[in-house]
């Protein structure tokens, strides 16, 4: 019983099956923490913000163009702009889209109802179990790929997954975004480290997808980070204009470490991540009228004895709450949260503070979640196991976002006919019928007895994860790409790097 | 300064202070998971159980008097009663309630906004970092009371914090009692498994309280599960004829693994825990109106490949939110969830699925919560290490249900005109008023960088939990307890002692 209990787990750990829906169409309904009067002054917040102390637009003169001709006023770099305005070009925005993958079952929709889940993006380090934490490299980042596309409970590979540290900044994100079209048939997003490398992504994408594709589809995103507190530097405006200016996808992203970037407080933080966010999609708007634009949100708090990033604490689940109602009211699709932890390893502390943080991000409505999977140490660190065991976890919000199945079939009338009182409905017609799809079945979690456990080799979680992604690696098998694109993508890549000088910073 | 955020873990560690607040009083608004057309649904369903299918009630006869008297049907010890008069006999029953305790600043109350946390209840087994896993016994079950005690974020400290295997069955529940009373002054539960045990928990309760106040509040309640499927055993009916009989409080628990106690289905399941609940309920209230109940709930999923019971997952996780908005709609208080695992250890396991099944249990509404803290095994062991690691983000809890502070402070717009944007808030006069209080500091999470984390032994969060309940210990001083009240209570002991035979079943 124990052998074959450990066989079927043995089993379970070397499913790589791809998800058969390719997001989360959420029929849960939504959690809304602020009561209408709060609402209100909240949304006064943002518009003193907005209006009053305005955001700061610096190095970009194009931009500043861009926000005179918008209607805007701007001194010393501050954009002044009426709320009501910024609240208008944000309606021009999509409240939904689809981002096209290159395998159309792949395709995911971003905004509404729907939810989307991505890995962890941009940490330099990584560790895994047997060779412990190292810097990132090309060779752990194309593992990481593979495990991102092969995981059913991911739907969007996302791009840093982990810093290819061996390969010269200059040329790294020709490599990146060239594993993501290869290893993988999922959507992913495209460089914005400086303007040159997110118009490089954008043109990739054009090849993948062909022009006409290209022109009428979102393809790739780029995912950019504000300068909190309000700030936005021409990082963040170029990428905007890129992205957007070719009628593909941003998503941008206030960083706020309340304390730091913004007050100590979370009402005041989450209003200011607000302000910032809609005023650079009142930009993208008037870069292009109805560009694909995601309100983001990173928020989390501090130890104010350490000034160390806290994660997954009560204040920043609080926020993702927050930021799902007010994302709700612009009517502008989310990002926000993820499976975030300060630990250093794939502990109790890393699973308990990644939970509340991503059930949180679940039932806010996040529709775009990067680092759902793989977060280790504030961000900085890309976990092999912690990847496996988020994305394992996954599939459970995933369930639970379908919401309660009321259905008469569900009700189960004919199987208390057949079970009497003190009865057991284990072989019961309704179970016979219903078993195998009742419930979620992780293929991490061992809920075998101590006795079966130990005989197995009392493994916990991290081991039976190392297991499961080392197995997961061996059956890999490459989605097709026809060949011509292929060598279009690696000659545009080779002219590139030809053209660009190698450079590490 | 790594050697400075060591000592302030350290520090942290050794916190043993009791709470500032007996209890969670809720600010943030309820989670409603069910539409009003699926609502009445279960409504519908919860009443074609008991009309159509009805509930045993066997070996009791005094409880079939006490139905037949009320207006019910009994035939072959199934009772059928009118739904709507189950409905009004709930009517009866107090939405909340406070149970006090010796010292009266943790007196705590029971329904409504206010939620309760209690450690885990039943475990044969209990298991630490050095000691390992073996049976409980009473110098374990007296070190598990002190901890409960001395926790900030435990209100309660239940009963059968593990077995005392070492201590005849038979007068096993006089020393359980004795411990809680002595070794504590939070308020505590009593002993159901026999009428006798009850009777003695009721007694002793008397004398540690004086009969005026015995008489006049609720002192002590049983907790205490149904015969799942649709059955009632006399353990159940007389223990509410007990503690009910008296004035006193009493939960009443379907423990439900859908698929074997209850359908392959949660909503059948939730519909069924509610008839079963409800209509204890009712019976609660026909041995005394207005005695204290709580409709408490206990439901799980199982691997449908091997049958063991699963935790933390999402079927549950839906129960808790659905049961939560049930119980709400009946006006009754509500006992759900815990922060519950199959994992055999304090691995990421245990930490996932606690996590994701307290966060549900505390957003649901549940106003007491047993198994809070120290469950792992699906409930036959107590975690040391676990206990502190879950009560550590009980706190979290506790801060994330004080909801969102939207005052002026909070909106901190003084702090805006000092800083600049692009400047920091960490020196602001914003700042320096509030982050002391800010933020919740667990004290188990470590969120130092990797240096400082491997400068201080690399340790894990199993291991500063293992730390933290070895120092909390050495500080523990007993709650003053007036002498003559101990004798009394020891004389009772002895007294029971010799007139109860040693039994060990």
């Amino acid at each position: 019983m124990a052998r074959r209990a450990r066989a079927r787990i043995d089993r379970l750990n070397a499913d790589t099956t791809v998800p058969a829906s390719p997001h989360v169409q959420r029929q849960l309904p939504l959690f809304d923490v602020i009561d209408d009067e709060t609402l209100a002054v909240l949304d006064a917040q943002v518009d003193w913000l907005i209006e009053n102390v305005g955001i700061e637009f610096r190095d970009d003169p194009e931009a500043h163009r861009i926000w005179i001709e918008g209607g805007a006023e701007v001194k010393d770099n501050r954009v002044h702009i009426d709320a009501t305005r910024v609240r208008e070009l944000c309606r021009l925005a999509p409240p939904e889209f689809t981002q096209i993958a290159r395998n159309p079952e792949r395709n995911v929709v971003i905004g509404g109802n729907n939810q989307v889940f991505a890995p962890i993006y941009g940490a330099p380090f990584v560790r895994d179990l047997e060779g412990g934490r190292r810097y990132g490299d090309m060779e752990s980042f194309e593992k990481l790929v593979k495990l991102a596309y092969m995981h059913p409970n991911l739907h969007h590979t996302g791009l840093v997954i982990c810093e290819p540290c061996d390969v010269p900044v200059s040329h790294r994100h020709l490599d990146m975004v060239y594993m993501h079209m290869t290893r993988s048939d999922k959507p992913h997003l495209g460089a914005i480290t400086e303007m040159s490398r997110a118009q490089d992504s954008v043109d990739m994408a054009e090849i993948l997808y062909g022009k006409d594709a290209f022109d009428q589809n979102c393809v790739i995103m780029g995912n950019v980070n504000t300068n909190s507190p309000l700030l936005v530097d021409k990082v963040v405006s170029q990428a905007i204009q890129v992205y957007c200016g070719r009628g593909q996808g941003i998503v941008v992203v206030p960083f706020i470490l309340s304390g730091a970037m913004g007050p100590v407080s979370t009402a005041a933080s989450v209003t200011q991540a607000m302000a910032e966010a809609m005023v650079c999609c009142a930009f993208s708007q008037l870069v292009r009228p109805g560009a694909p634009f995601v309100l983001g949100n990173f928020l989390s708090s501090m130890s104010l004895k350490s000034g160390a990033p806290t994660f997954g604490m009560p204040e920043p689940v609080m926020s993702n709450y927050a930021i799902g109602q007010m994302a709700r009211r612009v009517g502008l699709p989310l990002r926000c949260g993820g499976s975030l932890t300060a630990s250093k390893i794939e502990d109790a502390q890393a699973a308990y503070e990644s939970a509340d943080s991503m059930h949180s991000t679940a039932l806010a409505g996040a529709n775009f979640v990067l680092h759902a999977a793989g977060w280790l140490e504030g961000g900085l660190c890309t976990g092999f196991e912690k990847l496996v065991m988020d994305a394992d976890r996954l599939g459970a919000y995933q369930k639970l976002l379908n919401g309660l199945d009321a259905s008469p079939e569900a009700l189960a009338r004919d199987a208390y006919e057949e079970v009497a009182p003190a009865g057991h409905f284990l072989g019961c017609g309704h179970t016979m019928r219903n078993y195998t799809t009742a419930f979620y079945e992780p293929a991490l979690s061992d809920s075998e007895n101590v006795e079966s456990w130990e005989e197995g080799g009392s493994k916990d979680m991290r081991r039976r994860a190392y297991e499961r992604w080392t197995t997961m690696l061996t059956a890999y098998e490459a989605p097709p790409l026809d060949e011509a694109v292929d060598e279009a993508l690696r000659d545009y890549i080779s002219r590139r790097k030809s053209e660009i000088p190698e450079a590490w910073y």
